[in-house]
């Protein structure tokens, strides 16, 4: 089951929900948040700042989609992934899923009275950070299936939406999905007006992915892949319903991702975009391709708009990407340098 | 093990390759195959003849497009889910990709002369059929695994498109991708000229259909879902490889279509097109689809073009599904009737 402890390594990270303290300064939520769409079609990386970095990508698709070029494309090939924590949205003080994890169980409470005397339950509900890092991985996980399995799909998806029109984050106090990169979207957006067809795959679950990030990037729900739970398919009552069972069936990350990309794209990307070591491997894929490639790692070097961390990070750790990336000449994206805003609506 | 079961149950029809006494006339090569572009652009369906059947179809695909409409269907929601074997192509006397193993397994028998005398290869290379049922289900699915695992996901690609290349049908005497159906292959513009997204949901291998499926029916790979095999990525030799696993991993009929359609699509169809019981779910989860919805069951009615079977046929059977779509009221094409033509280049 080394998929299964891969997983439980990641929700080990849901401590940081409790004992982190984000350098960044509070921010106060701004009345309007726009994407900029008109200035985007203007100007297509209008939030980039000029440099070698945008500089790069643009002559990138300049030259891959120039018709004659030595390097030209066909749009059938112009596959772009992206990974999504850390590089579409933020990912501090912890992934948001876990972050819904946890405003779920709270959520939960009234339903289930025993939880205030039931581990790992009582730990979340107390906010007893040192008790339920004694519940351990096994802990984590029922909270994970507690949270995500045993329901339908369709309520499922529901939950994370309502979710999402309601929570906000513990220190941006903004809802998550304002938290996506200003500049990122842009990027999304200058590939797609270059026939590009622009996946996102990532370690999140696929479900909850889905349920908000069709509407936040513009990108369709079955360009959207990510970890899975098993599920099952019942007509018993003449009401088909397809259940999430409480078994993870794949973990969306490090190798994980270019089996993903191979089993739901079929095709080897030209473009991939990620933060962490567990992108890596889907950047190697790409950089793989006999076509000409991109491969770009965002680095979070923006302590004060948004975060600051790499090497010894639990979160995002980028560490061996970051020597491959520099060995090999990715592009690695500054975020402090290379971006004049972080997160939409800003200034 | 449900689903290698399922499988091996399948894989069983390979006995069939042996048996079956095809009722068609054995037909002479065409020397020239179109597949009408330019009548199918004037009339959508040109091959389809006059009747209730197509005129459902025209006038269900009117409602759901006309903005205005009560039953307009957003753009997003158009999505369209076909099966591939008996659908979308011929499946007697066996399924192609059945097919496909027994012919592998003579190709690679020269490197494997170990076979001659070892079951169960030997029987196929004898085409010993009685001996050949004698290894059973475990026999076939060697058979299953030693032709589809092993290699390299782009090695297992090009095999197979060498094969579709060269190979022809036993008594058809036609390369296998020019054994689709003509009026499907309108069906599939139609609705992709009206801004349907169609995929392809087949009990075959997932990457066994892309290899030849994206060029013969103008899909892209991503579009089309499949039963899959286990695979792993490793970058050992820094060059990144996905292999083949002798594993099955999913088994994409029956139960596994609407939850395939959940992972890969993460919408409900609001069109799905079958013909065999194996077909059944994945149309009444479209049929639960709150959008107006349209469930099609293709009825292998010409024993003479084509083949005639149904409810008591090993391959393909139409049997409990025929009853619910009669009870239903979905459409049940009769190839005899409703199709002027059945495969690119009939007249």
């Amino acid at each position: 089951m080394k998929n299964k402890s891969t997983l439980l390594a990641k929700t080990a990270l849901l401590s940081l929900l409790f004992v982190a303290t984000p350098s960044c300064k509070k921010e106060t939520v701004k009345e309007t948040q726009t994407t900029k769409t008109e200035a985007v079609a203007e100007n297509p990386l209008a939030s980039w700042n000029d440099g070698k970095n945008k500089q790069a990508i643009i002559d990138y698709v300049k030259d891959v989609t120039t018709e004659g070029s030595a390097n030209f494309i066909p749009v059938a090939d112009r596959i772009a992934t992206f990974d999504n924590d850390g590089t579409l949205w933020s990912e501090q003080p912890a992934y948001f899923q876990l972050l819904f994890v946890m405003d779920r169980i709270k959520a939960m409470a009234p339903e289930h009275p025993d939880w205030k005397n039931k581990q790992p339950y009582k730990a979340v509900l107390d906010n007893n950070m040192p008790e339920l890092m004694k519940e351990g991985k096994k802990g984590l996980f029922e909270l994970l299936m507690t949270t995500h399995a045993g329901m339908p799909t369709d309520v499922f998806e529901k939950t994370v939406k309502d979710w999402m029109a309601t929570a906000k984050h513990p220190t941006k106090n903004k809802p998550y999905n304002q938290l996506v990169f200003q500049p990122m979207l842009e990027l999304i957006n200058y590939l797609k007006a270059n026939q590009f067809k622009v996946f996102i795959v990532s370690g999140g679950g696929i479900e909850f992915m889905r349920a908000w990030a069709e509407d936040t990037y513009g990108i369709p729900k079955d360009q959207i892949i990510g970890s899975t739970f098993k599920e099952q398919f019942e007509n018993t009552k003449g009401n088909p319903t397809i259940t999430r069972l409480p078994e993870l069936e794949f973990n969306d990350d490090k190798e994980g991702k270019p089996v993903a990309i191979n089993k739901f794209i079929g095709r080897k990307p030209v473009i991939a975009v990620g933060n962490s070591d567990g992108d890596l491997q889907m950047l190697q894929y790409a950089a793989s391709n006999p076509l000409k490639n991109l491969e770009v790692y965002i680095h979070h070097t923006d302590s004060v708009r948004e975060w600051a961390y790499d090497r010894k990070s639990h979160i995002g750790g980028f560490d061996k990407g970051w020597d491959e990336a520099a060995q090999k000449g990715w592009l690695i994206i500054d975020m402090k340098k290379d971006w004049k805003v972080i997160y939409p609506g800003d200034k």
